[in-house]
């Protein structure tokens, strides 16, 4: 989510128009006064009760996993090695944006939540896994829409307080692929519809949403209008999420294990399913 | 976990003394056929059948945070800023012992376990807090023993299958001053003892241990005995734990949230408490 010019176009245009409300994060104020100090509520944690299997929604980080254009690279080296020190070490460099990770608030709006200020309970919550592959498949560019979330509903329940919605269009298969980010026309892959975002975000009490895709927004997007509404309502969203088509149908907690990044904007993380 | 020299020479010793015995981990051959790629069986979660809140046991990644002599701090830097780009984004550059972090086996083993290759099972398991605080408040080289653990044993039952098995020393609340690492003698912090942990592997069926120091081994060990135990063992290690106090003494499921760094010896990680 970093092209420079386009976002700063961008960001210029949504503050003219006036940004975003900052939506008040609900859970945020559950908290009990007698809860011992680092821990916190969970608004429910239903799916775990019955847990026996882990499911990792997470790939691997690596040199070549594809980045958003404008970003750079991860990267890491041998820092100990067993043949010269007896013991081995590597050390990373990534932006925060890179492989399977978070956007945090503060990413695109300007005061908002960093990943070290995050109360831990909006890490944690019930899976709901959309499916949209057999669209995704004819269309490069399709989005996922109130009416697939409303369909999900008909056929599983509400969407629950605490849930992380996720968007399973099948785009991992095309990983190490250049499909996966586009063609020659641009970047092509399926993100959310801001409708759905805002819907989500307005009318259900989310801790936020995940696509397979590099972007919460699809490819196309030149305004990342699905960031905005979702940041700007203080919750997040994951980027790159692997195994979704393992998840569909079950009832899982979402474990989102994101490394306290000092002022992060986000960070690379193993987001783990407890089906 | 870098004193070149020191760990040069340690080395050399193992092997010429023999290399510890690499055990299979048990639980690694209990991954049902019938699951879906990605999913791995839990030995058992129960713990997490109550779950009501999450108890964050990680400590903010930062460049200041203390690391083991003779290896890299941590460090970040704004690479996209709200004022210049429109959004922001951090650079991070870290040795993979950083901050609240896990040790895999290929840290200590040549042909050991990294990051990216242990199965997921591996990051989940019960909580065990076994408390050293008050003998640690009176002693800086206080081991976690063998008495200590049929202690914990005698008064919460056997140590349950996958558990994460952590000493809890107090040691945090030295943490932003030098007596977090020692003093001019050198390096002083509690750790545990080797035959624990050799006892824990031999005679339990864990998943591993944490500490909330900065090693495994107490800071006076020059041989690394417990890392060479545990890692031999092919089973994982935390180290610079956070709020083990608030988890004292509830049922709890860890979940080891570590990236799923590419042939990481170890790495920065999310670490969270179901309770």
């Amino acid at each position: 989510m970093c092209n420079q010019s386009v976002m700063q176009k961008v960001n210029e245009r949504v503050k003219a128009a006036g940004a975003p409300p900052t939506v008040s994060r609900r859970h945020f104020f559950k908290m009990g006064g007698a809860l011992a100090a680092g821990a916190a509520l969970l608004p429910r944690l239903t799916q775990a009760q019955s847990a026996q299997t882990v499911i990792d929604l997470s790939h691997t980080l690596s040199a070549d996993f594809p980045v958003y254009p404008g970003a750079p690279q991860a990267g890491r080296e041998v820092l100990f090695s067993h043949a010269e020190h007896g013991f081995y070490s590597q050390v990373w460099n990534f932006n925060e944006h890179s492989g399977t990770h978070i956007d945090f608030p503060a990413h695109f709006i300007a005061d908002g939540m960093t990943v070290d200020r995050l109360p831990v309970e909006g890490l944690v919550g019930p899976a709901v896994v959309v499916d949209i592959a057999a669209r995704a498949e004819e269309d490069a560019d399709a989005l996922l829409t109130v009416a697939d979330l409303q369909a999900w509903e008909s056929a599983n329940g509400g969407i629950p307080e605490g849930a992380f919605v996720m968007m399973y269009s099948g785009w991992e298969e095309r990983l190490g692929t250049p499909a996966f980010s586009g063609d020659e026309t641009g970047l092509h892959f399926p993100g959310f519809s801001p409708e759905a975002a805002k819907w989500l975000v307005s009318e259900r009490a989310i801790n936020g949403i995940g696509v397979d895709t590099m972007s919460m927004d699809h490819g196309i997007s030149a305004t990342f209008d699905t960031h905005f509404v979702v940041l700007g309502a203080g919750l997040i969203g994951i980027e790159n999420l692997a195994n979704l088509k393992a998840l569909r149908g079950h009832s899982a907690t979402v474990v989102c294990g994101i490394p306290k990044y000092e002022a992060g904007s986000g960070g690379p993380a193993r987001i783990l399913a407890l089906a």
